[in-house]
């Protein structure tokens, strides 16, 4: 009988002043916790640093003492006030040498930037310890650094988020993956996507229905501005017998979540809403005021929205809304900017001038000014359109202006996208 | 003569396994942080360990080594994985016992929450190490512990953001203002905003400016795909001396910067654009292809944007570039939608159909897909309009679809803060 390796421990160091005094949450740490879990090996101990050699020597040396190996992050750019690379170096009595490959490599990024050449402090991120493996960067200058050291390992990663996130994604994963091998004992999740209902709501109605036996499974509720994911995650067992238990809570608790059920790979319902656009052939217009471009924003943020998406107005000067939109000047002065009707025309107004087949008309009062008694910060008015159908709804929602305007922009987009779901159905 | 004693250093110990597995973002430690640094003592290291007894020893024992004092949250709740107060207790060889005035205190504390009965798990929650001071929790049930361990304190915090806030700013601030008294030494900052300027650059150009007495100060370069922040720190002065060290510096690096600066208290430069809008009586519209509807977002984040921004129009579609913002079908047809004229056609015509004094066009290939050799993805063409006079520029941008249209928008926000700064100058 074969007896499994203990699985691999990884420590975690950050190094900056700024992660010190407080000024950056620090992100780099639970991104680098949560995708090491994901590998299968977990985290025993999170250091954080400033930017002084000796600091950094005794948080790599703790960390060495509980891991297998250890990813530091940070310091590695090219200024005075980088020196995680020598302090590491030094700690192992490494040499710096320039990597002839890598400086030609960055030299051709500054011309592919169109800059003659490159600043000599830049020179500096080519410099590599004795005996390191260079991770590729493909979102930055300064590569990831693996080291032997004994028989555990080292490895350097820019602070940058995005390029700590590329190296991982990439080369680290892979010499991980490599290294470690059947050691990683992986945690097995499955994600359900909810929008338009409260965690506390949801919990109420799922806790009752429940298996019985949970097995090796637990649920997470994981809320934002946009929605709550049920997170269930599997320890331990195969991916065949996580499936099979995922399988058994979705069966359970499937029927209570579907009215705010979507699905979405990035767990963003745009996805959602653009894919059922495509499926069913039709486009979309926006009309915002109070999201002030927001739902524009987050609908093209998305590769491939050109197919779906035909433009948007945002109408925050009522001038506009009347202009572009057709929006009645009777009405404005009737029942106001934030109103029903108002939201209605706008919604009707940018499908019709857009040539459009779905449209979003929203006004609110997205704070801190603004409200009044009747029509409190917080009060939006939405209106959908599809196949020149209109619907209405007001909002009362709660928070700071950005808040308010997160949550307006995850309803509208999250009701277009049931209507069109519900429009395909019909077809 | 009086000599300073040095600043007393700090160390925070957070546990939970929730941080470990990187589900939770660690917004205690960057309080915590935050707070020490204003209260006057720096935190040399952070550490995260999971609910387990002898990681909670490791790390308490590493903070030990580099500081004065230890903050530890996390693990005081009333359930069998809170092990922290436990294991602090065994570390020094205290035993717990149950305080009678706590113990009365979370009775009556129940009884006013209108339960008859303090549940029997709580009675450990009123349990104390021998010799430990408690601190008072406004917020909820576990009281903050203070231990001293020879000339050295360990703080007992829970890890309930509000319990922990509530205890630092009541009860444990004093204690710490009570004990550390003259040798608390705050830290001052001065940040001075730039964008438009790469971070290697600004140090090239900076390092042969900065005085050759650099005195207390420290100088930070904090990039992110918006611009670099220049972060002057100092340390073990008085706030005059400090001032006065800041602005010998000015001096120095003023002029160096003044190119790419811009004065917002957010760090945004949309706060600098919508003030000197504002200032000059001035509004604005934009026109905007590949950033969807972001530059409107942004300038719209703000509160009080409504006094100078009239609206725009996310031109996704031609015939939306056409229609509602009069680019020449001849143009597009000739020069192609990713052009320098139909920029220039966009601000223009954003600007003249919604009455707005200033405008942005701009226009790219946000990617992944639609790249040509000719106009490769980042390529992006921008215009501004200042009292009908246009402008235009080819930017070429690196990154993802994101961050090219983060720096896309920001490149066109903060160009048209530079004209109209200087627009007004000319007033």
């Amino acid at each position: 009988m074969k007896t499994a390796a203990p699985a691999p421990v990884a420590a975690i160091v950050t190094v900056g002043n700024e992660l010190l005094y407080g000024e950056t949450v620090d992100t780099n740490a639970a991104w680098l916790a949560r995708s090491l879990a994901a590998l299968g090996a977990p985290v025993a101990r999170k250091l954080t640093v400033g930017d002084v050699t000796a600091e950094i020597h005794g948080a790599v040396r703790s960390a060495l003492d509980v891991a297998d190996f250890v990813l530091v992050s940070g310091g590695l750019g090219p200024t005075a006030d980088d020196v995680t690379k020598q302090a590491v170096a030094d700690l192992f009595g490494r040499r710096l040498h320039v990597d002839r490959d890598l400086l030609g490599r960055l030299e051709a990024l500054f011309r592919a930037r169109g800059l003659p050449t490159m600043p000599a402090l830049n020179v500096s991120q080519a410099e590599v310890p004795e005996g390191a493996t260079i991770l590729r960067n493909p979102n930055g200058t300064a590569p990831g650094l693996a080291l032997e050291v004994d028989t555990k390992l080292v490895v350097l990663l820019p602070g940058v988020p995005r390029e700590l996130r590329g190296i991982f994604e990439g080369d680290l994963g892979a010499l991980l993956r490599n290294r470690l091998g059947d050691r990683l004992t992986p945690v097995h999740h499955r994600v359900i996507h909810t929008t338009g209902v409260a965690e506390s709501r949801l919990a109420e109605l799922l806790e009752a229905e429940l298996p019985a036996d949970r097995g090796p499974v637990t649920l997470a509720y994981l809320p934002d501005l946009r929605g709550v994911d049920l997170r269930l995650s599997a320890r331990g067992v195969s991916a065949d017998e996580a499936a099979a238990w995922f399988g058994r809570y979705e069966r359970a608790i499937g029927p209570v979540v579907a009215p705010w059920r979507f699905e979405a790979e990035s767990g963003d319902v745009v996805e959602a809403l653009n894919a059922a656009l495509a499926a069913t052939g039709r486009r979309v217009a926006v009309a915002e005021s109070c999201t002030g471009g927001l739902i524009a924003k987050r609908i093209t943020d998305r590769a491939g929205s050109s197919e779906v998406f035909v433009g948007g107005v945002v109408a925050y000067d009522n001038a506009v809304k009347v202009g572009e939109l057709g929006v009645s000047d009777e009405t404005l002065r009737e029942q106001g900017a934030v109103s029903e009707e108002v939201a209605r025309q706008m919604a009707r107004g940018v499908a019709e001038r857009f040539g459009a087949d779905a449209g979003i008309g929203i006004t609110g009062v997205a704070g801190p000014g603004g409200g009044t008694a009747e029509k409190p910060v917080g009060t939006v008015w939405l209106a959908t359109v599809v196949d020149g159908e209109v619907e209405s709804h007001r909002l009362s929602l709660v928070g700071g202006r950005e808040a308010i305007r997160e949550r307006a922009a995850q309803e509208a987009i999250a009701r277009l996208y049931r209507r069109v779901i519900h429009a395909r159905s019909r077809a």
